[in-house]
């Protein structure tokens, strides 16, 4: 069986020593979160992660949903026990207004407590991950009574949320949606229309859902421009806020898919089911996309989570199984064999993936506190150049942690040899459950041309060249320090890879926007390696500092962090070099093919 | 619902104009197989696999292996059927010896029939796979005996057979095995023991099983040096050869896990089993290295089917879905939308796990016509040479074919977006079957260790340097060709890189093995990727040869050969530098770590 222990300690470690939380106490919400109180509060969401959570997490693969002949759907046994206790403590709500019920953390808490549910368990983690964008979309774009309505039952986690967007002709494409939203005359709309791949659609965890779907209200135009942005709850509210009216809302079926069996994927059937418009009409994409860029960040945190309870599972492995012996000689000569972690392809799969994980839990948390500043900073420069790093990084997080988060579960699965492929020691399951990362929210693919065509060119490039500045103004800062040059010079290569691709794309894109399209993915991985390679330097940075200042018998932690540094760059760094050689050979080639020779 | 089609087309044009397979008509067997009887051999083979054994695959997934309380396991519905027809034609034994009932056909198409088989149904596949070693190991060190008894009912797939290796503490470290085998007094040896993860270890397909198991005998030394091969039938055959009593080797249970359902993974329990020793006693290893090398042939050949089929069905979504415009505006515009192939990024994916299948398999063929060579050549050299090629390539081909065709198979999943997660299209089938030829026949770990500490220094790198003279002298013929610069080149580059890892390896991992381990796996695939782009180097001179000869109405297909050949040295190619760079990072700082800090 797997275990798992959260990693407050690294948390810890980027909030206190490398990303300054302690300069933010002017921000609403973190004056109230000391470190010391983020401390206990990592700790204790910890422990339910590992006590609760991850002990649910075969039990959720193995018995999966079940859809019942009246459309209701049950959970796995312990989810609903699992979720009251969660909801009781107050963690719907961490980061939630107060105003609303919430407990008014930073974000950057709830985003740090969204790993640890994912790594213990990244199906029931969804049922309330939704619930966040539910909770984001109407307080932007809702009206006041429907905040009144909603948002208390939500952040309390009475009542869990989703977002209804893909119908089965459509996923990427919204501009083809066919839900159709009819005026009721009362204010109210009548939507009927299918939808596919909803996750967390119909459980038995709360005695209500409330479901947040795109539908193009009739006579609107066709295309992203029509569609609008409703809420329709499974029972209506009554005149008391409570649950009432059943409404035309039902769950079809359920998909049988690869992995996360614990959440119910639905099929959604609305046949005139009541509904209420969220802000303006035909503005329904815009406030879908408050959903989106939070729910991105949240299945980049997925990726990362299920690569370091893989990571944490194979370490363990490694330590106990004995195969073979040292290269170099038996390492315990007493023993029938040394332990597998002596053989250096062990010990090179396994800190790639931890130097992985530690640079995209840096990059993560830095852009969570980019959230937390852009929406709460009283300084409009500091908001504006916040939201500017946050956009620019949602699809580079998204894309990379999970394409990588996936990769490196598997890697980790590879370290139990034939045990890792049987379901026992539970690392399939990590490898399955990964998968669906690279793909909901956006597949990869659309996170790079949206890096590319729209991130990358906003604003006259004015993110990109903000995060390149500072990138250099690191380098230049600290060329001459001896104590760094191991990770500043692979730093320096690896960002000027980066302005060359960007100068090519410059140079290439705007007449052909083919060749923006067949550099996308290299491009978002490119940058996604330079600011983790940014990342490691920082926190090398920091670690040479404690081990200078004395390291109060943390000088382990920090020469690990040192060791686990000096490996990304060495092998993990030198990838910039092969992104961009791919991307400066253009689209020519990939577009010489004709459809018929494919 | 997935489908395949059987790649004879590229097959035959490796054959013909690629690797010359007409010029081996003086080997045995091969003058019995002209290219126009190898056609219609491929084209028989391809329909059973397209139409009988493909639509078997979902079943097999779906349906699984049941294993009954006597310990007998049913295999899914239309198994048995198709082993039957496909034993009855002669597929079993299509490359066997004719003195024991075989076709006498090149191993080479025994070899791409195994791909084909894979494609459309590895965990059926596998049943027949594992008597061809079976087959090769009685073979090579059965007695006359034991040939005349066993060989004639395993050719015609009247019998199937197994490898017994691994124990629960042992799999990559068979030196550790506990099975015991202790003299009968009448020649035979009564052998106990648990063997995990055996494949078609029990089954319903033919009345017995051959099992061919690694113990060590009473008093035999410890470690590999005291093991011996067995061979112990489940039902010992009678005086006249036929199914007699039961001995007493059972399945104990069947393993879940994530793929390959179809087939029966047992737990073999043998409790005082009788078995007879097939060759010396303590040359056991030896002897089942003849079935693994086989056997890990057959791997990569997995790697690159499922890559294959999963290519195939990404191609046909892609060509059919349709979502968005073409960045360079609709294709075409009275659609509602565009066919995802019109994206940049689509192709890019789609080029790129082809261009990569279309280099496997010529090297797969290639290694292939070395086995018939090493077996059947009249000439010691030739022997010797093809011998020595084939040593060197079986891990480079087992370990880059299937953690390739694994990557490959995902991406190929990626093209299908959420379809590609639920099980309705196949293609989560196929990335949990791939995952399983990463792990197997010696995990890729081991693949690279052969490779760097065994393949590559013996005979003072007699086979190595053979293989870099025929690149280099490939280069040096061709450096002058303008037509085949843009092939050229890149090869240059990387057999540059290939060369400077060589040298690094030699200069620093005689003193230090750490740094052959640390190097390994980077080794292997920086290997492979200068074979894989020698493989496109002389396909795009055969493509470009056939094209000036005139093409005789296959224009299409050579200008598709150079297309995604130009897409592998522009888009592949580029890796072999990040190989290089992290080979000569050495193994300091992967060594560095103490095991606690994991």
């Amino acid at each position: 069986m797997p275990t798992y222990s959260a990693p407050s300690d690294h948390v810890l470690f980027l909030l206190r020593d490398v990303l300054g939380y302690e300069r933010y106490a002017n921000l609403p919400g973190f004056a109230d979160a000391p470190l010391d109180l983020v401390e206990a509060v990592l700790s204790e969401a910890g422990r339910f992660c590992e006590e609760v959570l991850q002990p649910l997490n075969r039990t959720g693969d193995v018995q999966g949903c079940t859809r019942h002949d009246d459309g209701s759907v049950t959970t796995p046994d312990g989810f609903k026990d699992a979720y009251r206790t969660y909801a009781e403590a107050g963690w719907v709500g961490l980061a939630a207004d107060p105003a609303h019920g919430g407990q008014g953390l930073p974000y950057t808490l709830a985003a740090i407590l969204n790993e640890f549910v994912s790594s213990a368990n990244m199906a029931w983690g969804m049922y309330t991950g939704l619930a966040q964008g539910a909770i984001s979309a109407i307080t932007l774009h809702g009206s006041d009574e429907q905040k009144a309505l909603y948002l208390p039952k939500l952040v309390s986690g009475e009542w869990t949320g989703t977002m209804n967007l893909t119908e089965p002709h459509c996923g990427t494409d919204l501009g083809l949606i066919k839900t159709k939203a009819v005026p009721a005359g009362d204010g109210s709309y009548a939507i009927t229309g299918q939808k596919i791949f909803i996750s967390a659609g119909e459980h038995d965890l709360t005695p209500n859902i409330v479901h947040l779907v795109l539908a193009r209200i009739e006579g609107a135009p066709d295309g992203t421009k029509g569609l609008s942005l409703f809420v329709a709850p499974k029972f209506l509210p009554d005149e008391s806020g409570e649950v009432g009216e059943r409404n035309a809302i039902s769950c079809g079926s359920l998909e049988t898919k690869m992995g996360i069996h614990g959440n119910a994927t639905c099929v959604m059937n609305y046949d005139g089911a009541t509904g209420w418009l969220v802000g303006e009409p035909e503005k329904g994409l815009r406030a879908m996309f408050t959903m989106m860029n939070e729910a991105r960040l949240g299945v980049a945190a997925q990726g990362l989570a299920l690569a370091e309870v893989a990571y944490q599972n194979a370490a363990v492995y490694a330590r106990e199984r004995r195969q073979g012996r040292a290269l170099s000689g038996a390492a315990e000569p007493d023993a029938a064999a040394d332990p597998i972690l002596v053989h250096p392809d062990v010990r090179r799969t396994l800190m790639s993936i931890r130097a992985f994980n530690e640079a995209a839990r840096a990059l993560f948390v830095w852009a969570a506190l980019k959230a937390d500043i852009a929406h709460k900073s009283q300084d409009a420069d500091d908001r504006l150049a916040a939201d500017d790093a946050l956009g620019l990084f949602t699809p580079v997080l998204k894309g990379v942690l999970s394409d990588k988060g996936f990769e490196n579960t598997v890697q980790a699965q590879q370290v139990f040899g034939g045990h890792g492929y049987i379901a026992e020691h539970g690392m399939e399951q990590f490898v399955r459950d990964a998968r669906i990362a690279m793909i909901y929210e956006g597949a990869n693919g659309i996170q790079a041309l949206d890096l590319v065509g729209r991130k990358l060119p906003k604003d006259g490039g004015r993110a990109m060249n903000a995060f390149f500045n500072e990138v250099a103004g690191f380098v230049k800062a600290h060329e001459k320090d001896e104590a760094l040059a191991p990770f500043v010079a692979p730093l320096t290569a690896g960002l000027e890879h980066l302005r060359q691709a960007t100068m090519w794309l410059m140079n290439n894109a705007m007449a052909k926007p083919d060749n923006a399209g067949a550099a996308s993915t290299d491009y978002m991985h490119l940058f996604g390696l330079v600011a983790l390679g940014y990342m490691w330097a920082q926190m090398a940075k920091a670690a040479t500092e404690k081990l200078a200042d004395g390291a109060d018998g943390r000088e382990a932690f920090f020469e690990t962090r040192l060791t686990l540094g000096r490996f990304f760059m060495e092998r993990t760094m030198p990838e910039t070099a092969a992104h961009l050689a791919r991307i400066s050979s253009g689209a020519d080639t990939l577009m010489a093919l004709p459809a018929e020779a494919f």
